[in-house]
């Protein structure tokens, strides 16, 4: 691997970073809140350390597939440690871990939060969190879809035969043409969201943090109580609503704008997250019913909310559902496994790769009676290639093991055995909160040191779906 | 299928069970426990149905893949609906559902109970009770090594290439042979256990029968708390070396006593297993010392003792390890899922193919950066053949698959979520005990009908490695 470009490109990502940091500047001004040294200081080392880099290292190689996967992650870490200057030097977070847990949780777009009263830090600060999110929701949309294919790794590689959408290889040649679509979408709706909140009664402060946390599926509020703050059935309704759309496969809207809406629709991986995301409100609601809520009407506003919250991994809540029967928790950690479509900012193991993991399985089964049969897995109409099928199972085999050995190290961190689990599934599907402990009114601030460490690896990983990182971790990679 | 001809074969299997029937009436004549009549009058229908169905069924056919599929599902089902009959007629379990429960964790080596005084029940019930146990162990090591992989499924399909034992399709292609062979050992194996025990102080009665439940890898205890109630560290030692000896694949005792000790010791899976017993015990030793023992000796013998009783799914206890620190209750968790060697008495997915899973994954990450290497998956020093390959990555997608759907109807009968997700590791592993409330000191006499039935459907998969019972669902089996 060549350092020297690594390096370069890290330092440029450090000087996109400060131009970021600069951002929440009218907040601070608007709201007299106080924190704008923090900003500016926090620009300034961003900007520093970003131009040394970028200017003292020079390469004249091209970047290869071995930079490439050093950069998605040391990039992603990078925005977390420098990202979280702001909260350092405002001294509204005083422990650097929690500075690192929390920005590490805003660009991964989890959304688990170590603030135990969130209304007392400073607005800018709270746009910052905000907009950490958002900025990794469209760095992961673009990471995902136009990137990530390129190299052959990423839910998107499913759809390589299937779907003729700007993935990079396809239409688009190239990637700076397809980010810019896709940010399109991306800003479009956001813009969207803002709306409907402000017409629902929000301030536009409030509007734009939720909106950039919804469309993100990250789940940062700038609310204790998180959307139940509102108490607004309409509120909800347009939450759930964006928080479903927002885990839907993106290259899917560009080809809705392109008026193929037929591709959009016989999408096989949305009709099944539309049939899930039904299914799970209806078993929700089925377990609630009567134990939780008498009301239809607030069951249907309260379990769609849920699961929409939690499937598309984005992690509001509107109602504690730590108090709900263990057949709706269960179903709920089954949503937070799953996670939302590929393509999406959603995590999570992802509708398409489960749904490639049932038919193989069925063929398995089918196989045994029929053992000279050939059946091929397909997703839609086409077959699916069968190193992306050794792919998806090696990534299943993966989340699995990197699931048990955290929960063991979060238990060994001193969490019972259902905070363990439920700590780990919300950081590694991105989700935000979790179960017992760190449930949806409770929050990751009370955990050791190592504890936290351990999930905010969770978040890196999970968010850069697990090989992008382990990646790093063969010798080869590190060769000249 | 032939309908005709897999009655036939029930038919044949009733009438050895009638025979096996009798087997506990010396028991009951010399405890003068007054059951004696359950069994003859059980033994009566057993053969009564057993006939009828074997010599009105006849059919000229050649036994098919498709009736052996069947006939293994129905067989095992069949055992634990007429064995339950002598629990029945003599009143010691008054729910036909209760007895049924008991029986299939008899017959496939579990081990949960649902008896709440287990001392109380007349000694010939319990020395059935233990019998079920060993020859549910007996009819599993000839259905793993000598039936199901003529059938190309089952944990044994992965030593095809690598092991020169006595799998049906090599050495001794018969399978009557083969099954001699291996029950030779089996019996073996029981006597010289018998031995140790009664060596230890242990009257013959509680020797049989805890040897029977060790060998099976089942569990049950005569006494209501186990092997703890000798609280005797020589007992607890020899059960601990008979309880990791019977999860070892028996086909290599097989090449051991044939003197090709070389294949023994090089055997991999053998190796990974003995490595990852040793590793649990000293990860268990570490999170238990000072929180549970203070006592060095104390600490190896009743951690030794759990992790073998843990992985090799028997079950049984010697403390409650429901108290034991949550990274310890992982660590069980995980024995469990894991499970013994193909090939063994053992239950869970089986240490074999979750180290072909760890390779697969392995292998997915390296040709990340080296896409046009091609690197196979081995195990010892033969690659694994590709369909052997998919099967394994299906199987463990099911494994999970059943384990959440079943956790899920656990927790809808009532269970918290950690009893639930417990109760189904427990029966799906085939190890007996869970966690939470039907942990090492609990038992399942408190759940819901319904939810005994989920366990009872988890048992008969998990002991016949899902597949085998999966495959009754295609269509196409069925057909004429």
């Amino acid at each position: 691997m060549n350092l020297i470009l690594t390096f370069r490109l890290l330092g440029g990502l450090l000087l996109f970073l400060a131009v970021a940091l600069l951002l929440p500047l009218p907040f601070s001004y608007y709201y007299a809140d106080g924190a704008w040294s923090a900003f500016v200081f926090a620009a300034f080392v961003c900007g520093g350390v970003g131009a040394a880099l970028f200017y003292s290292c020079r390469s004249s190689k091209e970047m290869s597939l071995r930079e490439g996967f050093a950069i998605v992650t040391l990039g992603w870490s990078t925005f977390a440690l420098f990202g979280a200057l702001p909260y350092l030097f405002s001294g509204a977070i005083s422990a650097p871990l929690d500075a690192v847990f929390e920005t590490m949780s805003g660009f991964t777009t989890t959304g688990a939060t170590i603030l135990t009263d969130i209304e007392i830090v400073p607005e800018s600060l709270l746009f910052w969190r905000a907009l950490t999110q958002w900025l990794g929701g469209m760095g992961f949309i673009v990471l995902s879809l136009a990137i990530l294919p390129l190299m052959g790794v990423g839910g998107m590689q499913l759809f390589k035969a299937e779907m003729p959408g700007p993935t990079a290889d396809r239409l688009k040649p190239r990637i700076q043409d397809t980010a810019k679509l896709l940010w399109g979408i991306y800003v479009m709706l956001t813009g969207v969201l803002i709306i409907l909140l402000m017409f629902g009664g929000m301030n536009f402060f409030d509007a734009l943090c939720h909106a950039f946390a919804t469309l993100a599926t990250g789940g940062f509020s700038p609310r204790n109580t998180s959307v139940g703050a509102y108490n607004s059935a309409y509120i909800d309704w347009v939450i759930s609503l964006f928080m479903f759309l927002a885990a839907i496969n993106f290259s899917l809207y560009y080809l809705a704008l392109r008026g193929r809406l037929r591709d959009f629709y016989r999408n096989e991986e949305l009709r099944i997250y539309l049939a899930l995301v039904v299914g799970l409100i209806l078993l929700v609601m089925w377990s609630n019913h009567g134990a939780v809520y008498t009301s239809i009407v607030d069951n249907l506003r309260f379990s769609v909310f849920q699961v929409t919250s939690i499937i598309s991994t984005t992690g509001f809540g509107t109602a504690d559902y730590g108090q709900w029967p263990a057949a709706s928790q269960l179903l709920l950690f089954f949503a937070m496994v799953v996670g939302g479509c590929a393509g999406s900012t959603a995590g999570g193991i992802k509708v398409a790769r489960l749904l490639l993991l049932f038919k193989h399985a069925q063929v398995q089964i089918y196989r045994l009676i029929h053992p000279r049969a050939i059946r091929l897995v397909k997703l839609g109409t086409k077959p699916v290639d069968r190193d992306v099928m050794h792919s998806i199972l090696g990534f299943f085999a993966v989340w699995m093991g990197v699931f048990f050995i955290a929960t063991l190290l979060m238990a060994a961190a001193g969490l019972d055995m259902l905070s363990a689990a439920g700590s780990v599934v919300a950081t590694l599907g991105v989700v935000g909160p979790g179960f017992g402990s760190v449930g949806p009114v409770e929050n990751y601030a009370y955990i050791v040191p190592f504890g936290k460490t351990v999930l905010i690896l969770c978040m890196l990983l999970g968010r850069l779906e697990l090989f992008t990182v382990l990646v790093l971790f063969v010798p080869s990679l590190w060769h000249k």
